[in-house]
């Protein structure tokens, strides 16, 4: 099964839930018989960008790096998904124009004062502490996405939720097919899962 | 045309021809019906290194960025060629064990005096008048593969021979399809090709 490839870049605030997003966007594309490669901040970190640092410059690098491999990737057919703050408008727009392949942003929208309540990894009290320096929200800047192909607002609907309305959208862009032959065709196999494909559906706006 | 992806990885002295050869070979594998990325020294500089010198560490870590790449790109079904000097046997067997996708390394042999004669940017000159610091071969090591999977002499052959070489090894290692079909279809298609298929047949052994 061959499908075209497409960077789907994912930016937010730190513990909005981009990499939450962004797996579950991955297993459900994976279902559906897309090749699929997330790199997240984590990943980044250890094989791409080793040495660099929090600077607006080292960010830029950053951004310029991962949004070259999603491109080597999505040019080939692969659904590239980047997981990374990256606040910068610019340097975004700027990966997006050098892009081969279709160029998707989703923004993963959650208000401060929530990831501060939550503050998942302890990272929000100790840059509000000012143990950590440069830190995205607090002391270095975000720069929201005028308008992104997809907005989600994480600290008012499930991942679940969010990540369904990142696929309708994909569905929406014709860059994912709308499987509905093979959604029907699991309802009937498997009933145990009817529900889970009706939820699909609904998702999807289909039911 | 669904393929699988490998990883191509050239290794040799600066000027001993990996890029040429690298070029030669993304060509004729793209003809072949192929995804084919190549990663040279100037677009690794350029997009993946931008910042890394040439101190031992500095060099082990672009090698294993370079591998990290060329090895999502292969296991999308994507043939990753690397044409970087890659002096460290080391490094290079790292980046094979962590390949999730097969490995060949090809190593372009040629005499350093040749390459001094030759020196083609003017690079070995500065380097042994003490002008360039670090250079492999001069003032800095390269470990030749033990046991490559390819070997070609670029002293001793033509780059269209060294490539066909390769070729040849790809095919009999099972990662490209020897397309004799088309290779006799294309002979009575067009008569004017017929020549340079007969080379190609020849290069490889067949006639």
């Amino acid at each position: 099964m061959s499908r075209n490839g497409f960077t789907l870049w994912f930016t937010g605030l730190s513990g909005a839930g981009k990499t939450t997003l962004a797996r579950l966007v991955e297993k459900e594309l994976k279902q559906r018989g897309h090749k699929v490669e997330v790199l997240d901040g984590d990943i980044i970190r250890t094989n791409l960008s080793k040495g660099l640092g929090f600077s607006k410059e080292d960010r830029d690098t950053n951004i310029r790096r991962i949004g070259f491999v999603c491109d080597l990737l999505a040019r080939n057919g692969v659904v590239a998904i980047a997981a990374a703050i990256s606040p910068y408008r610019e340097i975004r727009d700027e990966v997006r124009g050098g892009s081969s392949a279709p160029f998707v942003e989703a923004y993963v929208e959650c208000p401060l004062e929530v990831l501060v309540e939550r503050d998942v990894k302890g990272l929000y009290k100790k840059a509000l502490a000012g143990e950590i320096k440069n830190f995205t929200g607090v002391d270095d800047p975000y720069e929201a996405p005028g308008s992104p192909e997809v907005l989600v607002h994480s600290a008012a609907e499930s991942p679940d939720a969010s990540a369904m309305q990142i696929i309708a959208r994909l569905v929406e862009m014709e860059l994912v097919e709308l499987e509905l032959a093979e959604l029907a065709q699991q309802t009937g196999d498997e009933e145990e899962d009817e529900e889970e494909v009706r939820a699909r559906l609904k998702a999807l706006g289909y039911v």
